[in-house]
Formats: C-alpha cells, sequence, structure tokens
C-alpha cells in the first residue's frame, strides 16, 4: 500500500459514467464497484461514478459505494448538470441528489458554447453564467470540492472565445478546482487543442483540466498536447470506452505521461499491473479486450516479420519501444513463414524450453514450420499446436494421449427445415478401443461431443475443457470449396486459453485436427502423462 | 472515373506490406489483388504491394499484379532494402527481384540510427551510407523511381542526430524523390514528431515523408504533425492494420486531411466510399471491422446518451464533428437502428433498381433487412443476397427456380487417413422432383457438386458457374462451435463475380444457404425465367 499522489496532477477516470455510454456496455452496481476496485488498484485520482438521481442504477452505485467501497488512492467523483434555468441551486432536485449521493467530490457540465445555451438549454447567456456561479457556490459551501466540465468547449471557443472563457472565469471565481475543458463531438486535432488551452490558461486565473473523446483517432494525442499547454488533470477511461468512438484511454495516456514525460502520475508499482487491470476491466463490461490496444494489447509486443526477429535477437530495444514488463506485457515472437531460425529460438524461450544450444534442432523445427505452413497451417495464432510440433521434435516422436482410428459425421436437412448433426468416433486410448456416437448443433460440436464421450472415461481433466472460440479460414481462396481449409480454435480450461490449428482439404477434417490438438495440449497443460 | 491527383501531396498505402504484419492476417495473392482493387478505387497514390524475392507470396503478386491488375488512380510499389554491405546494387540479387518486379516506384528501407548499422546490420555507417548511394542511384538509373524509407529515424536522430541527417541528405542526393521518416517502434509523441520533421528539413533539401507505428496510440496524431511540419508524404495502411498495435490508419488521415485540413488528398467523391471501403477490406482479411474505428465504425455515429440524443433531435451537428454522410457512414440512434431508409434507397438506386417514391416498400425492405441482421446476415458484404432480397420483396414472393426438399452430407476419416465426403439432394424444378448424389473433397464441395447433377439438366447455365471464394465467420464467438455460422460465398460465371450469404446454427446448413442463393442469382443474371 502506498501514499495517495499529491494533488498537483490528477488522472481522473470516468469509465464508469461516461465510458458506460459505449455501445454494447450495460452495467450492474455491482460491476460498476467491482470496476472502481479496479481503478483503484491501478492507482487513478479520481474514479467518476455516475449521475446520481439521473437513474436508479446510479443512485444506488453511491448508495452502495459509501458502505461497500474502501478506496486505498482514490476519491470518488459524483457527475451532476448546473441548476436549471431561472431556479436556485439550493432548491434544484438535481443539485440535492448530488449532495445525497455523499461524494466527497462533484463535477458540474456546464455550457460554454453560445448556441447550445441558446439552442438546447432554451435560456440567455447570462443565465448560463449565473446557474454555474450559483451551483458551484452552493456546492463548495456544502463542503464538497468541485470540477467544472465545460461542454463542447472548443467548438464554442471557435464560434464565441470571449463567452466561452467567461465561463471558465466564472467557474473559477465561484471556487471549481479545475475547470475542464471538453472536446464533446471529439472533433479536435492535438494541434488545435493545444493552441486553444494555452490561450485560456493566459487569459484566465483557472486550473485547467482536459477531456477528449476519440472521434479524430486522437483522443490521446489531445490530452497530452492539453498537458503540454499547461493542463493539470487528465480525464480518461479505462480502454478508451466511451460514447461513438470512445473516450481518450486512461492506459496509453498515464503510459505517456509516466514513461514518456517521466512524469510520476500513479502510485509506486501501480505501471506493471496495467495490462493485468485493463483485461479485468474488459472481463466486467463482457467485451474481449482489444488485442491491438497500445501497451496493453496481446499483439503489442508481438514480432513477426523475420527481419525484425533477428534483429531482436541482437537486441529486444531495437524493435519495442519499451520494455513489456513495464507495463505488465510480454514480448511474444510469431512464428510464420516471414520468419527464421531467431524468431523459433525466441519462441522456444517464451515457452520455456531453451533451444539455444541445439542449432539442429532448430534447423529441423524451422524446416517442419515451413513445410506446414505451406501445406496452410499458421503457428502465429496457434501457440499450443506449435508446442506440440516442437515437443515432438524433442521428444523424436509424436507425444499423443489418444490414437483416432476413424471418424464420421452426418449432417441432414430435413424436408420441415431443420437439421440433424449426428458423429461417431472409433479411437483407441491406453490400450482400449472405444467407440462413441453424439449428436450436436453442427457437425464440429457433435464431434466434439463424441470425441468427449469416449474419453473423459480414462482422462477426466477433458471435463473441464470448453470450445471458446473457432474460425475458418479458406486459403488459396480463388478455388472456392476445393480448396484448402483452416480452422483455429480457442479452448479454455478455466485457468487459461490456447489456440490450435487444423488444416485439411475440408473443414469437418480440419476442424478435427485443430480438436485433436485443443485436447492433447489440454492434457499436457494439466500434468497428464501421454501414455497410448 | 476521375483524372489521379499531382504530385505535390502523397497518399501511400502500404496495407499490403506493413499491414500483412499484423498478427492474424494472412494474404493470399488473390486477396492482395482484391486489397489493391479496393485501395485504388478509395484512390491513394501509392499502393506499395510487398517484397519481392524476400517471399514466393510477393514474387507472385506483382507477378499476377503486372497483367492482372488495372490501377486507376495508384502507382504499385514494390518494397525492398539496401543492397548487402560490401557488394554492388547491380549484382545485388535481392535488389534484381526489385527491378523484376515491374514497380514502377520502389521504396528502399535504409538504416538511419547509428546502433542499428552497427548491430543489426554490422557494417560501417560509411558503408551504410554508400550501400544507400549506391542502390537508390542504381534503380535511378534503371528508370525507376525511388522513396527511401530511414528505419528508426527518430530514435537514431536522438542518439545521433548528424548521421541520422546524413542518411537523409545521401538519400536524397542520391536521386530519392521522397525520404521516409520511420518511427519505426511506434514509441514517439506528436510534439517530438514534429519538432524533428521540422529540424530535418530545415537542414536538407530533401521531400520528407512519415510513416508512424501506433505504438503510443498516437499514430494518427503523429502523421498529422508531421505534414503540420511540412511532411508532403504520409504513409499509412488500411484499417491500421500492421505489426504490433499497428500503423498510422489510412481513413482517419486522410478524413482529418480532407475534412478539418481542407487539403484534397483523394479524388472527388472518393472520401464518401470511405466506410464501404473500409469494411470491404476487412472482409478480404477475414477480420471483423472494428465497431469504434473513428469515423467508418459502426459506432461510429452512434449515440446512446439521453442529453446526446434530445440535444441531436434539436440539431444533429450539435454532438457530431462532421455530417457522417461525408465519409459514407451513417448516424444511428440507439435502440438499434442497422439500415436507414436512406441506405436501402441509395443500394436500390446502385442496383439499377428506383426505389424512391414507393416508401411502403422500402419500409418493407427496411424491416426485412433488420430482421434478418438480428439472425447474424450481412449485406453489406453480400450485394447479390440483397437483391435476391429486394426483388423477392417487390414481386410480393420469393422468385426462385428450384425448391429443396432436403439434403444430406457425410464426412467419413478412414482408419488410412484419407476423407470420404458425400452428399445427396432432393429438389423440385419445373415441376419434376430430382434426387442427386455426388461425391467431392469437402461437404460443401460435395453439395455444390450434387446440386449441379441433379439440375444441369434443367438449367444448362449452371455449368458455367463456378465457387471462386469461400468465407466462414462465428458470429457470437465466445460460444465455440455452440455458435451462429455466417457463410460469405463468390460465385462466377467468367464474366462476373457475386456475394450470397447464409446463416445458420452449423457451417454446412449455412453454406448451403449461400449456395442456394448463388445459384438462384447466377440464373437470374443469366436472363433465365423463374418457373418452378
Amino acid at each position: 500500500m502506498t501514499a495517495a499522489l499529491d494533488d498537483s496532477f490528477h488522472v481522473f477516470d470516468t469509465t464508469l459514467r461516461d465510458g458506460a455510454q459505449r455501445e454494447g456496455i450495460n452495467l450492474t452496481v455491482a460491476d460498476k464497484l467491482t470496476i472502481a476496485r479496479h481503478l483503484d488498484d491501478f492507482g487513478v485520482g479520481f474514479i467518476e461514478g455516475g449521475w446520481p438521481g439521473a437513474n436508479p442504477r446510479d443512485t444506488e452505485f453511491f448508495a452502495r459505494a459509501a458502505t461497500e467501497l474502501e478506496l486505498r488512492h482514490a476519491t470518488l467523483v459524483a457527475f451532476g448538470a448546473t441548476r436549471r434555468p431561472g431556479g436556485k441551486a439550493a432548491e434544484d432536485m438535481q443539485v440535492k441528489a448530488l449532495l445525497d449521493s455523499q461524494a466527497p467530490v462533484i463535477t458540474l457540465v456546464a455550457k460554454s458554447h453560445d448556441r447550445h445555451v441558446e439552442l438546447a438549454l432554451r435560456t440567455t447567456l447570462e443565465e448560463n453564467l449565473e446557474m454555474v456561479r450559483d451551483t458551484v457556490s452552493y456546492l463548495r459551501e456544502q463542503g464538497r470540492r468541485v470540477f467544472v466540465d465545460c461542454e463542447h468547449f472548443f467548438d464554442g471557443y471557435k464560434a464565441n472565445p470571449e463567452y466561452a472563457k467567461q465561463v471558465v472565469k466564472t467557474a473559477h471565481e465561484a471556487g471549481a478546482d479545475v475547470v475542464v475543458l471538453c472536446d464533446t463531438n471529439g472533433g479536435m486535432l492535438p494541434a488545435q487543442v493545444q493552441a486553444v488551452v494555452g490561450l485560456v490558461l493566459a487569459d484566465t486565473n483557472a486550473r485547467l483540466g482536459i477531456h477528449a473523446q476519440d472521434d479524430t483517432g486522437c483522443a490521446v494525442a489531445n490530452t497530452l498536447a492539453a498537458v503540454d499547454a499547461g493542463a493539470t488533470h487528465v480525464q480518461c477511461t479505462a480502454n478508451g470506452y466511451g460514447e461513438r468512438v470512445g473516450n481518450s484511454n486512461l492506459f496509453p495516456v498515464v503510459a505517456a505521461l509516466e514513461l514518456k514525460y517521466g512524469k510520476k502520475v500513479l502510485p509506486e508499482g501501480a505501471l506493471a499491473e496495467m495490462t493485468r487491470i485493463s483485461h479485468a476491466i474488459a472481463e466486467v463490461v463482457n467485451l474481449a479486450p482489444s488485442t491491438h490496444q497500445p501497451y496493453v494489447g496481446v499483439s503489442a509486443f508481438a514480432h513477426k516479420a523475420g527481419l525484425h526477429a533477428s534483429a531482436i535477437k541482437v537486441d529486444p530495444d531495437l524493435y519495442q519501444h519499451i520494455d513489456p514488463e513495464q507495463v505488465g506485457n510480454t514480448m511474444r515472437m510469431l512464428v510464420s513463414d516471414m520468419a527464421g531460425r531467431a524468431s523459433i529460438e525466441l519462441k522456444g524461450k517464451e515457452l520455456g524450453i531453451d533451444l539455444g544450444d541445439d542449432r539442429e534442432l532448430v534447423g529441423r523445427v524451422v524446416a517442419r514450420v515451413k513445410e506446414r505452413e505451406l501445406q496452410g497451417y499458421t503457428y502465429e495464432a496457434a501457440d499450443a499446436s506449435f508446442e506440440l510440433l516442437l515437443r515432438d521434435e524433442i521428444n523424436g516422436r509424436p507425444r499423443r494421449y489418444f490414437r483416432v482410428e476413424s471418424w464420421r459425421a452426418i449432417v441432414e436437412d430435413r424436408p420441415d427445415g431443420t437439421h440433424a448433426n449426428e458423429a461417431t468416433v472409433k479411437v483407441w486410448a491406453k490400450g482400449e478401443r472405444i467407440v462413441a456416437t453424439a449428436e450436436g448443433n453442427g457437425p464440429v460440436n457433435a464431434l466434439d461431443r463424441a470425441l468427449r464421450v469416449a474419453l473423459e472415461r480414462i482422462y477426466p481433466q477433458l471435463a473441464e475443457l470448453q470450445l471458446v472460440d473457432y474460425k475458418v479460414r479458406i486459403l488459396e481462396g480463388r478455388q472456392g470449396t476445393d480448396s484448402t481449409t483452416r480452422v483455429l480454435v480457442t479452448t479454455s480450461d478455466r485457468k487459461g486459453e490456447w489456440n490450435t490449428v487444423g488444416v485439411a482439404e475440408n473443414v469437418i477434417a480440419a476442424s478435427w485436427q485443430a480438436l485433436d490438438d485443443a485436447y492433447a495440449y489440454g492434457l499436457l497443460r494439466a500434468g497428464v502423462d501421454p501414455q497410448e
């Protein structure tokens, strides 16, 4: 446990509020509490939890957070709007809900674009300033710290810079600690953000923050551009979740600040947890972690080109801008036809198998990989099949847990439009011949089930295995169904996942091969001895 | 058809070379030709096709491109390295392969980081300059235009700015038209890129380009920062595909240049094709299009927040930084609305069917498309299936050439490792019931053959049809073989090609649906009257 950082720079997370606006995300209160714990572990300074009063779920979140959430680093923040036009903050129901949330910090969204004040808020420019002044002062009097989000600030500044700056000044003078300039529709580019933040900073005494959306693909750069210009508060979301394209992604922003700017914005040791926390949050929101996310994606330090691989053997820094371990990620070598000896050796090392001295063995593996890739296999996405191949070469013979005599799959389309899928397998395991039949919702599913029926008595470990993903690619694509089929299967044993590949002239036979490898690897992982 | 743009600014695409380094992408020569056509349609100035000589696939690509590829806007580029240390460019096999490729433009990768020259290239700094000078001059003498990619330029500049600049000057003086500064390990941030490009431009007479990788999440911003500093050549890949995290994404870069900078970098009308082309390329590489990609993602203009939704009702511009139609995308209000009336009308027009006045018919088609898309169908990549659906709605009933009573496919793996694939179909055509059985090299192929055997007597036109591509995607991918399967089939009648789609709980049934549509569409194209 480390102390919270000082207040001079704010890492402000809005995953639970703005991030939840992403298409496909639908968080329960329990999800929100779990994510808040992950963010606190990571060490952000502020966690914006939602808009109490705006929907029952957010109200409940703050109620439960008050008793259930023990934050070590972060301060909880409630989001809301300035009071209604023509009213008083002290009598505004929405403002009351913010106080009721018990959050020590409140972020108020305020309009700063003259056109929005008139069109969307339907009030006067002066009344909008009064709404900011009144609401901020009232919340300050009630003992809360206040940040003000100036919605559409950059467009507003373009349309009417004087008015936009007046909103900033009003918020600051009323007692807001930070005034956050928001690129709400995400249309800005870094040079524009940097210029505007600089001008506003020069013309006001306010402490400034930045809230960027990713509609131009520049949210991270826009956030950093604002910091370059003097902003000391960055609003981000985990994995960049958010409305439309998304928000500024917390992870590359803090990584840049820590590793490129040399600015300490997280507690000691937190950055090395980044990959784990990014994936954990993805699991909670039930989205597959983005494989190509900067710093934390599984592909972020994966090397494919032979040119790169041989250089990396000389010195990993040659093709990596940071040491992956700094962010809790790892380097991976992708075995592909673009790769040579160097990548096979590195790959072996990654799997914990040192091939360093045995040049003849490495040569055999390279030759075998090339031969298989020519047939259509790809090992870059099938680590487990590669490891089986490698171990077979080391052992000098195939290491297998069972032997298949034959199998058969039948798919039948009945006149009523329903389908029957049936598979029969004949296998040998531990000297025993077993014949099993099963049905499934497709031929591969039926084969998978028949194989389990056949083997589960001998290898009860197979009961843990689950097929979690299945991909099919037709190779030499200009020949239609006459061509080669490649199947990639992802299997899980609840502790981890692995990928296997099968290639054959038809999809069922290719699937079968991938399943065969998947089970063999699952048993290998489980520490089962192969004894055919 | 519009004229190619002038040479003052280069949009240079390297999807086929650097993009292919992405983990999970494995392109056939046919895939590469298809992608090149899409990129040319989009109007990029240069298409880097690969490294001829480095692998047989790239060599074959250039051979086929020379005869099969008719580019309207783009110039084809071959990628390669400077000659080996100690040799002569004129005698270098790798350099010869570049010339043999017949590509009018050659991009040469050169080391510009002193440490890489010594560690990875194992030669002297002076010899590296000589390699650049010799190779560029030789290729210029052979009548090729030459661009030089300075690998690791930014790190190199930091370590030894004088040497890095010497490489630029040497390339320029030897006749390279553009010297491209590469952030090879992707570690740069926009402010750094802008500063270095500015300094190099001030100290050399070279025309500069930028090649950015996305490891900090700033590739698009880095590319724009280089343009701000005076670079006039941007290297990008479609959808940002590339090594590790990926490359600078072509689509947000050109959208920013056209819409934010007001710079014309694409042919007239091309930007409005951007969404379609992005998705089409994703289909070819067999990756799901990124839903949250800036400008072109299906979520890029999707609005969820209640606050936003009500503001948008007042004025869509309030929460959108551009009009989505400028990039061929559409605004969506989330209560999920996948296909809008406008896109159906436009699609009808594209197919030569004017739906303009029949609002009720359009409404019916929209409803039908939504219902089917909910089941997993996608019409974006299956024009022929969409046209059949549209015509069915216009006719008020299905227009079919045959009716299937039932079918059955059997796949059997024999003890000797060979497979038997047999299919039986029972169909009705022109009042006749036909039962046919055929074998194939896979179950779909067997079904395809059985269907032809059954129908060819009645519809001899079917003999012309050939299945040329076949793609399978598993939807709801976290459920393995228990999930829904989508099959896309490309069929040719030697005069043209069309795409059809099938969705079912298993791959064989989905393939069958796609085949069924493929034949119906083939007969429609052949002008055959449907008379069941």
